[in-house]
């Protein structure tokens, strides 16, 4: 049985916790995102999800992203994978209290990065369960590096990673706003939604925001799409939409018509 | 940096979990072992830990280890895998409080069983968190089968492919009785206890027990045991101490004299 070519669905961190607060989950939008997962009822599909306010201040804090520098920081590694098995589990419970059999796969258990980038990724129990018909869960994870020793994998480059390993059918993202805009929506209220771009035109925008300035101006949201570049170029088409809005994960998991960003190849 | 030898300890889900209620964790006694291990403070140590009431339950209820036969099961591995999780994350809650850096790996994220067995085990992760001077913790767990489509994975097997893969010094296996007896010492009480065996007389009691009954009347003891032959026969000490009692287990990792059942090759 060849393995199937799943849909991915991202859910930023900043959907399922409170940026704000340290270890805040927003235990009612996760049990809404179940529900609506559990609705949209689609066949192969992968969950993956950032770590917000669990994992990044703990990262932070022990610098684990820069990698390994000091035995101090190892029990930072140890506390920022717990926290965000925690996160996940929080999740896991709600999916399988909606009666969807998910399970989590573990990223520190299965993939190495070098230098940030992963190098390896054991996928066999992930293609088996895929095939099997369970819902895979994964997650932005502290994980052990070939140079740097340790360092941080996002839930957006494993979301890239998937897409590209498992040739997915589409990517869905879901943000805690509207979709992709030409300037920060939160800092400027002038900021124009783009609904469609194609990879020429997400590259030219690129370079333009390159130009204007050093941050992103996007507010964080290019930083995450440039991620999906690659997987984008192998036709891949991405949705990007409000998890935070009732509904609008379920509808783009269907394929319906929805406030969003769709960037495709051409 | 070759991978150094570990020290393998095991502790029974009778011994941090409450047997006859339902997910009922001991949290005083994880608590307490975290302790010990944190005072014992040996050096390439890997820890695994059975499901208890949290994880048979369930899997007794939906026939996982028996593998996969009906689409109703398929949630009652998702509940299986994830109730271990939750055991397991009160486990690292606990070390990672006491400051020891340990990190989780979950089995069914890199095992992959055949017919009940370990058949690939993808321990990249594992064996780097050695080398590091992290504390791996495993466990029994719900995990994906060639043959059976799922099982489970005891915690007894994983220790014994764990000795043999990474050629450990010893194995310390923390159990709710004093060490293996003649008879089961819980029905009878004049069992007697069996404070140092050779492999030979290992064997020679199994031929023994088999012969009165085919029920294992050690108290379940004989079959953790023979898991762990293989490992005995490659030369690796197995210790066997009551995890129940206080300071047993610490004794017994730094070597010290303690009441238990030391099983050696010759």
């Amino acid at each position: 049985m060849s393995t199937p070519r799943p849909t991915i669905l991202k859910i930023g961190g900043s959907v399922i916790t409170d940026k704000d607060e340290e270890l805040a989950a927003r235990t009612a939008v996760i049990n809404r995102l179940s529900e609506e997962i559990q609705e949209a009822g689609i066949q192969d599909l992968i969950v993956v999800h950032g770590g917000g306010s669990f994992g990044h201040p703990l990262a932070q804090k022990y610098g684990i992203k820069e990698g390994f520098k000091e035995e101090a920081q190892k029990i930072g590694f140890s506390e920022t994978h717990h926290i965000m098995t925690v996160l996940n589990g929080l999740f896991m419970d709600s999916l399988i209290w909606h009666n969807i059999p998910a399970v989590s796969i573990t990223p520190s258990s299965c993939v190495i990065t070098e230098n940030g980038r992963i190098k390896s990724f054991e996928d066999t129990a992930l293609r088996t369960l895929l095939k099997m018909g369970f819902l895979p869960v994964l997650y932005g994870d502290a994980v052990l590096d070939t140079k740097l020793g340790f360092t941080i994998l996002s839930g957006d480059q494993l979301v890239a990673t998937l897409a590209s390993q498992f040739d997915a059918k589409r990517i869905v993202i879901g943000v805690d706003v509207d979709g992709l805009y030409d300037s920060d929506p939160k800092a400027n209220k002038a900021a124009k939604m783009l609904t469609h771009l194609t990879l020429g035109e997400l590259k030219k925008l690129h370079s333009g925001l390159g130009k204007s300035t050093t941050r992103d101006v996007t507010g964080g949201m290019f930083g995450k799409v440039s991620e999906l570049l690659f997987a984008i170029e192998q036709g891949i088409p991405v949705t990007i939409v409000n998890a935070t809005e009732p509904n609008l994960v379920c509808k783009a998991l269907k394929g319906d018509n929805v406030k969003s960003t769709v960037i495709e190849k051409e």
